[in-house]
């Protein structure tokens, strides 16, 4: 009967390609290689948390957002060709009540269970909960769901991979929830080698001797590709590099100055938290 | 397909001229360069903030309220030329819901994404989402819906731009909606020439003799045009500098006089806060 | 459309002369250059304030309340003789729920729209905000809508002044209710000249010599017509000065003696705060 | 209409005898000057308290309890010859939601505006308004509605006298509910004298000689007629001074052994708090 | 009418002898002279509390739980041979809402007045309240009506005493729910003399000198006859000091060995809090 | 009518076979002593607790989850071979209301009077009550329910065991639910020993000297025998130590290498708590 089950998930939930390729829209650009962490099928660990790294201090809020956090837990999870793939992801929760929010999510894992391997991906874990750092205040009833149905076992004879992502890792461990067999720290680009991989990858210049020449310009305006210890260093999110790499192409006779400028900018911004564009 | 969609969005919701010119009623005064900001359609970046610049000690709560920041957003929005261009304001949502609110929040967001190109003003975020500093206190619920929106990325080839005003710069900070691309101050009016600007835009003296007398008596009063360090200097929103110079008006033979005593006694209200008309 | 409108105003809404009158039972007395206040039709402020001036300290709470806050702010807007004046009062909304609170009030604002000239008294704005110091404790609701409303721009062509009164001056600021374009304070009477003009008024004593020999024996008793920096200064509240008057004037051949002793006993209750009567 | 309004008055409202009866069951004895206070008809003051004096430090709870509060305010309520006289009380509202309480509290004022002269006594106003020094915790909307009730002024010709009772006046304070005209402390019987007024009124010796002898052995136990300020003064309510006297009168030939033992038995309770009986 | 009313109470309220069988099962052992206090018919004072002593520094709280509160509160319940005894407790109100949990507290309340003497046991207070020192949380509502009903005067002629016991003292203090006319403390026992009295009376060593050496083991373990005083004192409460007594019994030829090593394990564990059992 | 109880009992409640044998999916192996308890009839307590030992300071969180309390509460309920054992565990309540919750609680704690002899597993305590420790927050509703249930006497006859888990020991202590006659701590392993029993028991080596082999790199990566005083010592919980052989099985060739790189990682992670896998 487990073939029956199967096909009884197949059509109504089974792998949700569209969400998934929604949200990988342009491929990933392996540039650092966390980005090729890969799930073996013998992996035995349940439960995967994909955060930015670091405490609120050591970025300032815009270079941990959007580092590419969710296309890799994205990634992972179709790297993985288990039979059942499931998004749980606050951007289709909008207006929920709790029991909603509840309801649905421990849907996916009644589903999960009967496929005899799954992954759930979690996304943005902490808008799930509706987390505020004001008071804090979040929602309870989510977060107990989210502990049971993380903590059950799937019956017997059943896998299930649960990848989970946040901007907020501090918040987990605040709440109790930082039981994670394993984890992976997507931070932003801080080394120079890192934003000539994106620029390579994305073609921005046709000519080596022009993405040489921007190159060099950026390591001027101070990324460096050396340790990063330093107090003063500048960081972006492959997000934002990708939007300034975008912006830049508009104008081609000043690409290099453009990229450099916005990205330059961008790093006041974050730094400073309150600068003038 | 996308030119049904369009056409769909037009009549119901495209933009709504009416709310944008009710927002501008007179003109925009271009007093300070920051008004002459201009969206360029190559622009990138997906959420701008309008705020009221400094912390609630650098200048008094009168200040800066009312410094023109929803003229400019709408101004910036109108200027953008693009198919799509939506106010969402706390004034049309008086004793709704946080339901209620979710639920006409989200849908401007839905029919933003059947436009390709859209502009979504959101007008005073702090009165959106009820804070009070007493607390705090503020819709939770509302504020999830947002950062959820905001951060959700629009379906391909659609592109979004999201202005936002505030007076509460540093609430955004302390509820973590802080991940702005861009950010642009409209303070209150403190130099001298910002405030001939205005009157000449206005046309308050038919002859230029008269206002130089005027701004002449203002510099008397304790308005300067150099270096704006100082720890007394004056200040003064445009909207209540334009009541002003209504009031002053009114008899034509003392116009510099009035408006003089008017501003100067706007200004000791604001600094010390406990004053008599 | 406009003479419409106006005429659509009249009988359902317009002034509410009754209530008016209720408010202001017995006419005012002008023991004080403040009650003189003129609204005069040039001014183009929107929102004024009447308080109980100083903070918590200054006057015990027993003086800070019944100064004839609401009967100025009701003579203000007789005077003003606009076509729709509206009081917004917590006196009629006991049992109210938030809900219901906000709906009338919203309805004064949208029915003030109507008429070219509107006054809305918002009488003891603490009361309508339910605020309590414990916790502090208030309907964020209530304040929610009334900031949203008193910073709405009436329709062009429109023209609206605001007047609240509060006995809780701090509280305002404490809530960022603080943006009035003017502020009026009604302090209990604290000069010996404000009783003796009272007095008269009231015609407490047919003969002047009577007067002056009362007047000698409050200035004996501790009250003064200097300045009012003194530690231990005497005060009262109009209403309470009123009720003394009535009590003394029953023992006709006492009247002197008698309001002498109330106005003190009244003094050692508020400054004592814990006296036997 | 007055008459009328009066008669309509009288049959469904008017005085509630029996409620009267039922809190002053069996006469007031005149154990000290404040019972005899009157409410002379010229009385213009419009709210009276009647507490338990001090702060919680001053008495333990036990002493502060059950002074003849209750009985006072009904006795002067009675004292008035007031057409109408109403008696707010918890005990009638147990288990009332909020929005019952204050039905029933502003439906006791409205029915007081039709008599021309009216006493409400508003018993116990810390269980009105369910009030725990946990936290703290209380019901804001009874105490707003009282607050707006007991600050309104009744319609021109009414008059009308609020007298309320506590036995924790710093709650008062706290909640800025203390703009009384006019406050009566009861305190617990502290001296000799009041003892033996109470022994004498409720004729416990039939000899005097008896009396005597059980008054010289109260003395001998501690309690003493000179001034109050010792530090480790004994005290004991008017309620359990009665009880305390019925209990000794059981058993005739030992009475003032009995008196003294209870009396100083009660005092050790509320002294050590936590005592043996 | 009394007489009728009286028969009204019998046969639908009257006694629960049922439920007071079920708290006293096995007969009340007489092991310290608390437990012989008996309600007298003439003592007045209204309101009886049961407790646990001390602070919760002075046992832990395994040791205040179980010393025998509930079966004193009914064996005195039922030495009164009052017509109405009822038991008021959390045991049969589980899932009651707030409401539900008032209601048949004042039914029972309503009820006790239609006898002339009656007695309320209110078992476990802290839990009648839902009190969890975390917060504190505990439902206002049920406390309010708790003070409220035993504040209340029973109607002429009803004598009503309360009887209410708790583990939690000092939850009493704090919630300002006082004012005892008397209190009784159940403590552990801590003397050898009552652990012998109950082996006695329990019948566990049928002959003497059986009994006369399991005393001597218990001394030899750490329990003494002597004063309190001491920092480090073993004691056990009545009801798991019965279990061991059973626990031991099953071994005929080791009891005085097991009754020693069960007492000393059970002080262990109480001591340390966390011990292996 | 006993036989008839039991008889009603057993179709609709009796033992839970089937959720036992899930709880305990592959049989227990005796890794250390504490595992070997066994529930002899005679054992008089009622309420045992399963935790995981020490504060949060022992072990880091992932350390003290997954240590196998619920198979041995459950292991321990079978052993009993009561008529009556059912499990209480959140897993089956997700989305429950509160009311919800303990309906189905109370609903077995009533059935299992109608057995003579009961055991009841309470699992994950601290889900059950929706526990987090920022607030702290939880359901005081669940925790009294649970609370009064447990205190209550089983009707005369009938006897009851309640065995609860947890893993958050401290939360216990702290809402006052510390009143347990027993407690078992089921620490993760930290010998040596330990390990090598269950590599034995699952029989990861065929042969004996591999076994040998992989124990002596374990002990070289930092495992030690002797006493678990040193600071840095190592500890796996059984559940994750079960997935690590699971996974280093997968590789015939490097079993041994495998075991240990993956234990040590895993210690690696719970010590630092940010550890890249
Ligand atoms: N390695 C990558 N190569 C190319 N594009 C990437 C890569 N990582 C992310 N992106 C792109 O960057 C954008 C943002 O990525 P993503 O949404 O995964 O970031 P995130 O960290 O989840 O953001 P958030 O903090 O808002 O959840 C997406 O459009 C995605 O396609
Ligand atoms: N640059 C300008 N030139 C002319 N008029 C202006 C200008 N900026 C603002 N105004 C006028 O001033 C008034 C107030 O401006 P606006 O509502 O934009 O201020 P705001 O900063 O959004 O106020 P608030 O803090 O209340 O949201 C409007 O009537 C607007 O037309
Ligand atoms: N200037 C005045 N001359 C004569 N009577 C006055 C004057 N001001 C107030 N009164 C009278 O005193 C009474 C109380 O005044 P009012 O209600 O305006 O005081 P308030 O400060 O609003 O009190 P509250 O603090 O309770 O709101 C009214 O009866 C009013 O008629
Ligand atoms: N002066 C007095 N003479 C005789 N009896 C009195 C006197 N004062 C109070 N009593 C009696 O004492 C009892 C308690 O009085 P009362 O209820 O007025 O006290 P209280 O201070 O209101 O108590 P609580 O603090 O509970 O509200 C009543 O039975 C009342 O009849
Ligand atoms: N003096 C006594 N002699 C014999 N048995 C007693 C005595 N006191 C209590 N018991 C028995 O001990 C058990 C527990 O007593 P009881 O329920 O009265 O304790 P408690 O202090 O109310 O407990 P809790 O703190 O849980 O409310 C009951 O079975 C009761 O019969
Ligand atoms: N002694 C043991 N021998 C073999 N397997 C065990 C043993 N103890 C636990 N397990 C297995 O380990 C897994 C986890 O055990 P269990 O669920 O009892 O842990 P737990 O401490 O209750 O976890 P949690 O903290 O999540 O409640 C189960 O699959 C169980 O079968
Ligand atoms: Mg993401
Ligand atoms: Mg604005
Ligand atoms: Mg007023
Ligand atoms: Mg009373
Ligand atoms: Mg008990
Ligand atoms: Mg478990």
């Amino acid at each position: 009967d487990f073939m029956n089950a199967l096909e009884e998930v197949h059509p109504a939930f089974g792998v949700s390609e569209e969400e998934l390729q929604q949200v990988v829209q342009n491929g990933i650009i392996h540039y650092d290689p966390i980005i090729d962490v890969n799930v073996t099928k013998d992996v035995p660990f349940e439960f995967w948390l994909i955060s930015s790294p670091g405490t609120p201090e050591d970025w300032p809020t815009v270079c941990r957002a959007r580092t590419g956090k969710t296309a890799l837990a994205a990634t992972i999870a179709q790297a993985s060709t288990f039979p059942f793939i499931k998004l749980i992801t606050p951007d289709n929760m909008i207006g929920f009540s709790e029991n909603q929010k509840i309801q649905s999510i421990s849907k996916v894992f009644a589903d999960s269970y009967k496929s005899p391997m799954s992954v759930i991906v979690i996304d943005n874990i902490e808008r799930l909960l509706d987390w505020t750092p004001v008071g804090p205040r979040f929602s309870n009833a989510v977060l107990q769901s989210l502990m049971v149905l993380m903590a059950k076992r799937p019956p017997k004879g059943r896998r299930l991979l649960v990848i989970a992502t946040t901007s907020l890792r501090p918040m987990l461990t605040e709440l109790g929830l930082s039981s994670f067999d394993s984890e992976l720290h997507v931070p932003p680009i801080t080394r120079l080698r890192g934003l000539e991989h994106v620029i390579e990858a994305v073609e921005l210049f046709p000519r080596s001797k022009d993405r040489a020449r921007a190159i060099a310009m950026l390591q001027q305006a101070g990324f460096k590709d050396g340790d990063v210890g330093e107090n003063n260093r500048l960081s972006i999110g492959v997000k934002k590099l990708l939007s300034i790499v975008e912006m830049a192409r508009q104008e081609p006779e000043a690409v290099a100055e453009r990229l450099t400028k916005f990205t330059r900018a961008s790093n006041i911004m974050s730094l400073t938290n309150y600068a003038i564009a």
